[in-house]
């Protein structure tokens, strides 16, 4: 199958690639590189050391006689677009290519514009182009369990079955996303549920949670093969920031009281979880929702898991409760359906000793690469201009890609 | 009251604009005149001459001796904005300034992407300026009954309470849109419940019905006050296109079965909806829903009343029946809520016969000004590259609408 990643130099959609690549597709990867703009932009970095793009798809045909096609270019470009999916011809499009940072888009509101825009203004061209060239791809859209909030209701997958004064109907899940990125993603799913109905076109909406893990069969070849490992206030997921901090001897930092649950999984399963949606598509015109992660943990939860490990490794682990820079309730019901995936295949790697373990091993092997000044929270949801390293021109990167590419 | 009218020059931001200036307020217009330029683009009119933005307020001056202040620029243009707002300051801002055409935003992927910038960016600006500059100002944003779409449930003012495995929560309506225009309103609903939310701004967010009518008591003071008719398949609503085939004596085209139901309000009843969303604010953070419209009708039901009135009128009126161009549903159970800006006071205008005769004679009396061509509907919501008079430069206007300024 001809499977075209967009957003295949990330941290997941490169590890993505190459476990289709690795399961005998043909895997092309589109990727603006702006997300090691990005970094240049904030002065943040992969903790792990990471190659570009074009040294990545290089040395994996090397040592696996596999080839990656890379279009280097911009989902907003659509003539780049087009040239792109003419030449590829996707079967299937797996759409990792948004700005995914809640932080960075609360930054302030050039920050908030370029996340809206970028994110939903991509997705739109996306679609316009599978209608067009490829009406019968199946487009696997990365959406994100932040999207439904934090409701007092169970939630479902996507969709809920309400009766109200005497009458039902199957309706879309209601929305509470919890930044400009969330709402972004809203946005995006709300275009392509419409662009189905009207076009006929086929898509799997995958509400994903945070995803944690560095290590899969392929990126284990090679040092040169490694994924991104993100710990800062605005790129990284608190997992990675606790055991960073547990790795130098700082306070976990747990924001507000830390009852702020989540779902997540681990980077393995994410990998499973798009090959099962591929490999069982949805029908013409059909848009489906799963709810992808495996387990629900509260940060709170993680501080106490990563202490424990840490502790065990000879590390004196302490855990601050500092004030919470996001807006968002820290104590409340949580309750995520995520059957859909299980019941076609999925057979879960929950979060382990083992895994925590290993990972903090990854850090503390990197101890002397860690820019502590990144790890504190730089962006308050309550503010518009928010005091950080980031300076604010309208595309503040652009000459460094450039140089980049 | 410093009352802002963002979209000021429009079908209802000008009879807004002098019908809030004739109670007192100081009004303000923001307009970047681009509905001007559409019209230039696709070979539309208004039936009714209308004059400059600038004639009107200078005429407005001399006839009442009030001063409407004019700001001509883009929501797009964020220092613009800043100028303006800082310049006005105002303590409500009334915001029609969206493209606000479904069939338009359907045309090609160019003018669903100008559609979603224009519409959800221009807001997200404002919604900045507003927590920037003036955070105690009320944001009384114009959205559509079209966000609801037709679910099989009766739709409440912008939330339901949902009871669900034993559990209840009060959340967000459901939304199914129906184009990429009424996509645009419903990220704009998610971005401004948002903003209440974290900044503690507040907003009346209005889901209002299609308007029909040209008289108000401003309206009518002088013909250089007259608000546009829009009567052609892109930007007229089918009541403004079914009076004008009466009195060209075509056939009245209805789209499909004609079940389509839809809310409906008099021009005069919106102008006073939004006095009343501006004499009773919400709080500070608090982001209100109201259903603004006053009866349902399908569009069978319309054409039916415009041919008993035409024929009374000695026109020979007949209906038609053709392919709907729009992909919705052609018969479905709506029963849409209303009651909140009735229990603040509102007391509607049915469409009455009396009304529909004076439409129809506005309509007959400039009947020789249609263009016929524009009747037909252009835009299917199938097809991707409608074969349309329009043409798909990125700016296509941009030199005409300088040209006016």
């Amino acid at each position: 199958m001809n499977i075209l990643v967009v957003g295949g130099d990330g941290y997941l959609g490169w590890p993505q690639s190459m476990y289709l690549s690795k399961q005998g597709h043909d895997v092309g990867i589109i990727d603006n590189l702006t997300r090691r703009a990005w970094d240049v932009e904030g002065g943040t970095h992969s903790l792990t050391p990471i190659q570009t793009l074009h040294d990545r798809v290089t040395l994996w045909k090397k040592l696996t006689g596999c080839t990656i096609e890379a279009y280097v270019g911009d989902l907003q470009d659509y003539d780049f677009l087009v040239d792109a999916m003419t030449q590829f011809r996707p079967d299937a499009v797996v759409h990792f290519g948004e700005q995914r940072s809640a932080p960075y888009s609360m930054i302030d509101r050039k920050h908030a514009v370029r996340t809206q825009t970028n994110n939903v203004i991509g997705t739109l061209n996306l679609l316009y182009a599978i209608k067009d060239l490829c009406p019968e791809a199946h487009l696997v859209k990365l959406g994100t369990m932040g999207e439904y909030g934090t409701p007092n209701i169970d939630i479902e997958e996507g969709f809920i079955e309400i009766n109200h004064n005497g009458r039902k109907d199957l309706l879309p899940f209601p929305k509470q996303p919890g930044s400009f990125y969330h709402l972004s993603k809203v946005h995006d799913s709300h275009n392509i549920m419409f662009a189905c109905k009207i076009w006929g076109i086929r898509s799997t909406d995958l509400n994903q949670g945070v995803v944690y893990g560095l290590k899969t069969d392929e990126t284990q070849l090679d040092d040169g093969l490694a994924t991104r490992f993100d710990y800062d206030g605005v790129w990284g997921t608190v997992l990675n920031r606790y055991c960073v901090q547990a790795a130098l001897g700082r306070p976990l930092t747990v924001y507000g009281k830390g009852g702020q649950t989540r779902g997540f999984l681990d980077i393995r399963d994410t990998l499973r979880c798009i090959e099962i949606a591929i490999q069982s598509p949805p029908a013409q015109g059909e848009y489906r929702v799963f709810n992808q992660f495996t387990e629900q943990f509260s940060v709170l939860d993680l501080a106490n898991l990563v202490q424990q490990i840490g502790n065990r490794k000879g590390l004196n682990v302490t855990i601050n409760h500092i004030s919470d820079p996001r807006v968002e309730m820290e104590q409340h019901y949580y309750n995520a359906k995520h059957t859909k995936l299980l019941d076609l295949g999925l057979v879960p790697h929950d979060l382990s000793d083992v895994l925590l373990d290993s990972l903090m091993d990854v850090v503390v092997r990197h101890r002397d690469r860690v820019r502590e000044e990144t790890l504190m929270p730089q962006v308050n949801w309550r503010s518009t201009h928010n005091p950080s390293s980031y300076e604010t021109a309208e595309s503040p990167v652009a000459e460094s890609v450039k140089a980049e590419r």
